[in-house]
C-alpha cells in the first residue's frame, strides 16, 4: 500500500430479502457515481414492519473508496 | 404523517437459524400484546455456543409502534 | 451456575458467504486453542468490496469461555 | 425522597412547530396510560423534510415515573 | 434454551444502604407486575448528596424477563 | 417504500435565532446541491458566545436523501 | 489564532421557557466567575415534569473559555 | 425548583474498603472547597491490584452542586 | 516508571455476595495464568435473577498486567 | 461569523512518517476537490504492521469546509 | 498509594508544531493555577486549516491532579 | 484475501519520546509472543506528568494478527 487517501460516504440500503442483500444493494447503487470502492462498515441495522412481518431490511453503512491521484 | 406519538419497547429474539429469523421471532412474539408496530432497530447481536457451533442467534432490538389516540 | 469465571477474546472471522458464516468461521478457528466457549457478542461488521460486489464479510466478535478451575 | 423505584419508558413525540413541542406532545400522550411522570431525557432529535422544509420535529425521549407501592 | 423471546424494561432503584441494595429494591418492586425475571444490566449509577453524605444510591438498570408463550 | 437507497451527508447550520433555525438554514443551503431530502438527525449542538450571550447556535446534522435510479 | 489554551467547565442551566433559555441562563450565571467564554457544547437535555407538563428544561453543557496568559 | 444553575466537577475517590466508600471519600474531600453538593454520577470504576488482591477501589465521579446567586 | 508495556485481558467474575467480590474472584482466577497484575477497569455490571432475588453478581472487567522483558 | 453553513466529509489519510503527516496528506488530497477547508476532527487512528514495524499510519478524519453562497 | 482524591479538569491546548506539543502547552498553562498534576487523557484531537495546511493542532485533554489534604 | 481469522489483543505501550514511539514500543514487545501482526487501532492516549512535563506517553492499542491454520 502506498500513501493513498480514501474517502468515506454514508449510505442506507434496503432489501425485502435480508441484511446482506440490503448492504449489497447500497453498494451497487453507490457504484453509479463512485469508483474503486474497497470496504464498508455497518453503522446501523433497522427495518420496517407491516402486519408483524419485516417488510424491508435497512442497513446504514459507510463505504470507503480510493481517491485517485 | 400527522403529529403521532410512538413508543419503543426493547426485546430479545432468538433463533437456531440466523440473525434475520431471530429478529422476526421477536417481532412475532411482540405482536401478541402490541399492535401497529412500524419499525425496529438492532441494539445488539449475540449468540450461544455449544461444541464450537452457534446454537442460538440472539438479537436485542427496539420496536417502535404507534400509540393510537 | 456456580461462581464461574469467564474470559473474553476478540477475533475477526471472514467469509465469502454471509455474516453468520463469518461468525461461525471465527468460532471454529478459535476452538483450536480455546475450549468451553459459551457465547459471542458482535462488535463490528465490515466487508471488502471488489468491482461493486462484497467479496468478504468480516465480523469482529468477542467470544466468552469458561476458565476451568 | 424515600426508597422509591422509578420506571423509564421510551417514546417518540413529533410536532410541526418545534423541538419543545414535540417533547411536550410525547409527554401529553404518555399521560393517558402512565401517571406520576417526573422527568424526561432526550435520546435523539430527528425530523422529516419535504421540499427543503422541516415538516415534523421528532424527538425520542425517555420518561421516568414513580412506581407506586 | 428454546427459541424464547425476552423483554427488557428499564427501572431506577434507590437505597440508603448501598449499590447492591438499590438494584435489589428495583427488582423487588418490578416483581409486582413482571414475572420470570432472568437477568439485569446496570445502565447508570448515581446518588443524591446532603451535607456531604450520600443519602440515596440510585441505580438505573435493565431487567430481562421471559415472554411466556 | 421500494428498495430505495439513501445517502447521508453531514452539515453544520448556524443561526442567531435558535436551534430550529440553525437546522433549517443547513437544510435550505444543502438544497442548492441535493434534491429529495427526506430526513435529518441531530449529531451535535454547539454555539459561540460573546459577552456572555450566545451569538450563534450551531447544529451539526446528518441529512438523508433518496438516490434516484 | 495564537497558541491559546482554553478551559472547559460543565454546567446545568434550567428554564421554564425553553431549551435555548436554559442554555443562556447557564452561561449568564457562569459569567459571574468566568471571563472570556467563547463557545458551548450541549452534553444532555432533560427536564422535570409535573401534571403532564414540562416545568423546567434542563440542559447540561460544556463552556469553553480562554485562559489568559 | 427555581431556575437554578448547577456546576459539575469530576473527581476520583479511592478506598481500600469498597466502591461506595471510594465515592464517599471523594465527596468528603470535595466538600472542603465546594458547598451545596446535590448529586453524583459514576463515570468509571477502576482499582489497583497487588499480589492478586484489589488494594484500592478507584471511582471517577461527577458531582453536581448548586451555584448560589 | 520505565518504558514498560502492559497487556489487557477481559474477564467476567461472578459472586453470590456482591459486586466487589465478583471482581475479586475474577482477579483471583486470572492469577493462575497471569502474573504482575496491576489494575482493573469495570466494563459492565450484570447479574442473574431467580425468584425476584439476585443470585449472581457478574462483572466484566479488563485487567492490566506488566509484560516482563 | 455570519450564518454560514459548513459541510463535513470523512477521509482517511496515510503516511509512512507519523500521525500528523497522515492527517496533512488527507487534507492535501481533499483540497483537489474541496475549497475553503476550515477545520478537521480525528475520528480514528490505525496503522498497518509488517515485520513488527508500523509501515503506514492511517488516520480517519472529518474535514469541515464552508459552503459558499 | 494512600486513599488520595484526585480532581480532573478539561483543557484545550494548541500548537503550530504537532499533537504532543499541543498537549504539553495545555499542561504548561494549567500549571499556573494547579499543582501536583499526575496524568492526562486525550479526549479529542482537532485542528484548524488554512490554505490546505494545518495551522494549529488542538487537543482536548483531561488532567488529573492530587487534591492535597 | 482468503477466509482468514484474526485475533485482537489489547496492549499499552509507553515512551518518553512521543505517541508514535509508544505505539511502536508496544508492537515490538508484543512481537515476542505473537507473530503475523497486521494492523493496530488506537483505543486511548494518556500520559504521566511530573513537574508540569509529560514524562511518559501511554497509548492503549488493539493489535490484529493472523491466526495461522
Amino acid at each position: 500500500m502506498t500513501d493513498k487517501v480514501y474517502k468515506l460516504i454514508e449510505v442506507v440500503g434496503s432489501s425485502t430479502a435480508n441484511i446482506e442483500d440490503a448492504i449489497q444493494s447500497a453498494i451497487a447503487r453507490a457504484s453509479k457515481s463512485v469508483r474503486q470502492m474497497r470496504w464498508f462498515e455497518v453503522v446501523e441495522t433497522r427495518g420496517s414492519i407491516e402486519n408483524t412481518r419485516v417488510t424491508h431490511w435497512q442497513v446504514t453503512l459507510k463505504i470507503g473508496f480510493t481517491l485517485e491521484d
